[in-house]
């Protein structure tokens, strides 16, 4: 569709056209301002909160000011009448915002009928230009941006070219709210939180422990078959440790803090990281180069201390539980030491589907703000140009970004976006050449020399909340069997079959297959939809042809109908699936209502 | 044999004889106190601490003193010619201790040749009658216990009627420090501490760890099909959860708080138990009867603020992991489900090889101080009473401990010793009638009402660091097969082997079993003696002939030589020990050094 202006015009002019439908149904907001986004445009008012029904009104009314088709014209004013006129319209938002203006601004106003906004521009010619628009959503917010400003109401919505085009957005916008982990992951009682205990604190229901579990000892087994060896390492230390690693230096306002440095003689701190520990871990004894790799492996709680308007669902929380480990090397084992490092993460990816969803940041400490970091400039320039020689030879495509790094070190972070196209960190590999010195690491060289190792930071899964929700919203809860709280649903159709079905459980939960049978009097039918909402992959139909022929009628998410099976051939198949993680194509689609 | 004294004197006058070589040979030092204790007697005296060289100089001595065969005798002073005559010999904390005396106290002293103390007696005849004694150890001690007096120099030491009981207790002696979980468990790389992370924060070494995750896996699994469903909720929440729980008010001494109640609009602190958590679990939805019993597990890390002078080893920490879990249920239900924990945890003694080495204890409220307890005496009286009821039903041999209850509610204590005899809770199942009126907990009964659950509050093994460290003491270090760090060593008599060890090391490892290849260029004899101090229960030793026949010989810290077996049998043997978790009787003993 060819047009004489663009989208970002389109939705400008869309959120000036909802600013005029507000002023009508509600003549003393103050308008504040209305930019287009990526995803449309918003508007913000003072004003008391919009209900559904208001943007339903206000969608009506934008309705009425495009049929009236106005035209959209142009003015300019000098400084002070500028000023003086947005006084007389009582718009007290305006005039902050004009007098911020240089002084040599030109300073430009849009009319549409006896609506007038302050605006740059530019816009379309007609409001009649508007045939496919939408208001999303309500909600607070602070008026240039700052928690100590007024409280505001926002109206987000957005406009297209093209009816067809708003269509297809509203079904995403559809499909992230069924996805968001944060929606579906409490109504599927994966997790919920308690404003009493607190934010960014997360309580796994028994459905999310048991994913959960299931990730950690898959991960525990994996990597020791990679060769990691284990560890437990307490989940606080005093602060004197901290110094050593200059996490107090450098960290100190993300972590948590017991005691006052002031009054108490012992002050202790949550760990946001493992590595001082695991390295204490590694100085029990002096090692040699013989010894060496080692690679340190621990299921690892971790803290931060982040602000409470940051916390969101599993992803951005103040405890979480990593796969966390430590490589200590000789200069000689670093190069392919990294290269397994990616090749498990790549591996866990893999295994898990995500594999295609990630990107890779090389990420590198700014040269213009080096107090942030140990070590100086050319120390870092050595190790920065290792690691991106390293990637090189590895293959990996990746972005390079600047003032990412961890104060220790550079980092390949394996990055995802989220349903809402955010993107966050989710596993990493970090190269470090500084705290063997800060603890004073060492191993014996062939020569019979102390040397100094160096360490590779590592994650395989990173954080399990977060790959959790990772899943939640790539498999909208319909996750792979291996992974699912509930395996196999047992539906008798009548209590006559009870006892059948407890006989099937017995035998599935002797192959570790996680089942349960639905003995309750309703309707089969209204059993199987509710099998079907709680996203179960298997259920199996029992009746008399069944319990007579030893049989199960099953059906799967995967492909429907897949007719009776012998109880040992259903779980000869199953036992398969879950132990080789398959991830099954679904072959048919289930109405989710 | 017979005497006309007791032990408690023998030993008493053996701390005269004590001191009397100390002032012969160490004429500067001040003469505290010397009483007999359970395990033979101590002497304080003010001097430089002494070495083992001392103690044995001063054993010497003490042969001389028994030798001379003084008479002991006794006579009275009135208290200022008392006071004047310890004044005269310059012992300043004698003179204390008479002037603390009361008034009317008959003040005696024990004179045995030039050797003269202040003594209630009574004293065995003659010196001469002592005929086996040993000083066993010296240590720093605080004036009257209390650490703002000087600290003197203790010496234990300790007396028996005859040699052989002697002999016998200082075998005795060697066994505890062999034993000792906090020596043993460093020696054998499971456990270390670090300073500058803190006290009662030990990091579990690669072996702890892994026996650590073979116990709580179990569990898991165990709990699972026991009925348990598991959570993971967080490690800290804010004060205000505290309140509700009643910890604020009855525990928060014992708590790491963070944050400060005056300045801060947030205070959180680490939990001490997981109860609050699982609660908010149950409350994420109502629940009616048909779903009670529900059983919440969770291998849970708690925080206890202990006091640094109480840390000891994995018993005494301030992080600790328990299997813990909280039961709902119905009035109905409370008997059989509390027969249920009861029976899990003896199952889970047992398995251990532990259960003849408990005792039970009921812990009830303090019936003098009602104020430490939620809930009136009234109410203690009922749940008290229902839970002595249970336990006869049971037929549990318990002894009452008034005082020890929990603040909401009697507990069921299963106690054991560690090798110095100190007795701490290894499992704990109490009962609970008053935290779910707190939480406003509630299921529909069968009519519809509104109902308050009663709670178990249990733990199936405990605290993970508390066992380890009581099966470090109980097998001194070898431990069933099932959990042992390492379960199999293997050695190829020379390098030559070294591939079909690998070979036989990649089969053990596809069955889970714990194993590694001892390729270094040792002796032979060197890697067995090694073998033996680390503990390791199987050796397969491989050479040019086991190579050939495909076999492996084997030698076990049970049996001590096994013979040939092939590869398979051998697996097979062990794969079905370490399943069964079986406790394989030891046949022969090897030397430990």
């Amino acid at each position: 569709m060819s047009n004489s202006f663009d989208l970002q015009t389109l939705r400008h002019s869309t959120s000036h056209i909802l600013a005029q439908a507000v002023k009508r149904l509600f003549p003393e907001a103050k308008l504040a301002i209305g930019p287009s986004i990526d995803t449309g445009f918003y508007y913000d008012f003072e004003i008391r909160p919009f209900t559904r029904e208001d943007l339903d009104n206000l969608e009506a009314e934008m309705k009425k000011i495009i049929k009236e088709n106005h035209k959209i014209e142009r003015f300019e004013l000098p400084r002070s009448e500028a000023i003086a006129f947005m006084q007389e319209k009582d718009e007290p938002y305006k005039v902050e915002l004009i007098r911020d203006l240089p002084e040599d601004a030109v300073i430009s106003f849009y009319k549409q009928g006896d609506f007038v906004d302050l605006c740059a521009g530019p816009h379309i010619d007609y409001t009649g230009r508007v045939k496919a628009y939408k208001l999303i959503s309500s909600s607070g917010a602070y008026w240039r941006g700052n928690e100590k400003n007024k409280m505001l109401t926002r109206i987000y919505g957005t406009a297209f070219f093209a009816k067809d085009e708003l269509d297809k957005y509203l079904e995403h916008l559809e499909d992230i709210k069924r996805r968001d982990h944060n929606k579906l992951g409490r109504e599927m009682e994966i997790f919920a939180t308690v404003d009493v205990i607190g934010q960014g604190l997360p309580l796994l229901m028994p459905k999310g422990t048991i994913m959960i579990q299931t990730m950690q000892r898959w991960i525990e087994d994996l990597e020791e078959e990679w060769g990691y060896v284990r560890t437990k390492t307490p989940l606080m230390a005093k602060k004197e440790l901290y110094i050593i690693s200059d996490h107090w230096e450098h960290y100190k306002d993300g972590m948590f803090v017991i005691g006052d440095e002031e009054k108490d003689k012992e002050v202790l701190a949550l760990r946001p990281m493992t590595c001082p520990f695991q390295y204490y871990v590694y100085k029990q004894s002096q090692k040699s180069y013989r010894d060496l790799p080692i690679r340190y492996g621990e299921t690892s709680t971790l803290f931060r201390n982040e602000e409470s308007g940051e916390m969101h669902g599993l992803t951005r929380v103040r405890q979480f539980t990593i796969s966390e480990g430590h490589l200590v090397l000789t200069p000689e084992q670093v190069e392919e030491e990294f290269k397994q490092c990616t090749a498990l993460a790549k591996y866990v990816l893999k295994t898990l589907g995500l594999e295609d969803d990630v990107t890779y940041n090389l990420s590198l400490a700014d040269p213009n703000d080096m107090s942030k970091y140990i070590g100086d400039r050319a120390e870092w320039d050595i190790v920065e140009n290792k690691m991106r020689q390293i990637l090189n030879h590895i293959g990996i495509e990746y972005k390079e970004e600047i003032g990412e790094a961890a104060f220790y070190g550079p980092k390949l972070d394996i990055q995802a976006k989220n349903v809402y196209g955010k993107e966050d960190t989710m596993i990493t590999i970090q190269l470090d050449m500084f705290l063997a010195e800060r603890f004073d690491m060492t191993y014996i060289d062939a020569n019979g020399e102390k040397k100094r190792p160096y360490i590779i930071h590592r994650t395989s899964l990173g954080c399990y909340e977060r790959t959790l929700a990772w899943l939640i919203e790539k498999y909208e809860g319909m996750f792979p069997t291996w992974l699912c709280p509930e395996q196999v649903r047992i539906l008798p159709i009548s209590e006559k079959f009870n006892d059948y079905a407890e006989e099937i459980q017995k035998e599935l939960r002797k192959h570790k297959i996680r089942c349960s049978v639905d003995e309750r009097a309703e309707k089969i039918g209204y059993k199987i939809r509710e099998r079907r909402l709680d996203r179960v992959p298997y259920q199996l139909v029992v009746g008399e042809k069944e319990e007579n022929d030893k049989t199960v009628s099953v059906a799967s998410r995967y492909k429907g109908d897949e007719g009776s099976k012998t109880l040992a051939a259903f779980v000869d198949g199953i036992v398969k699936e879950i132990d080789s993680k398959e991830i099954r194509k679904i072959e048919v689609s289930f109405s989710k209502k």
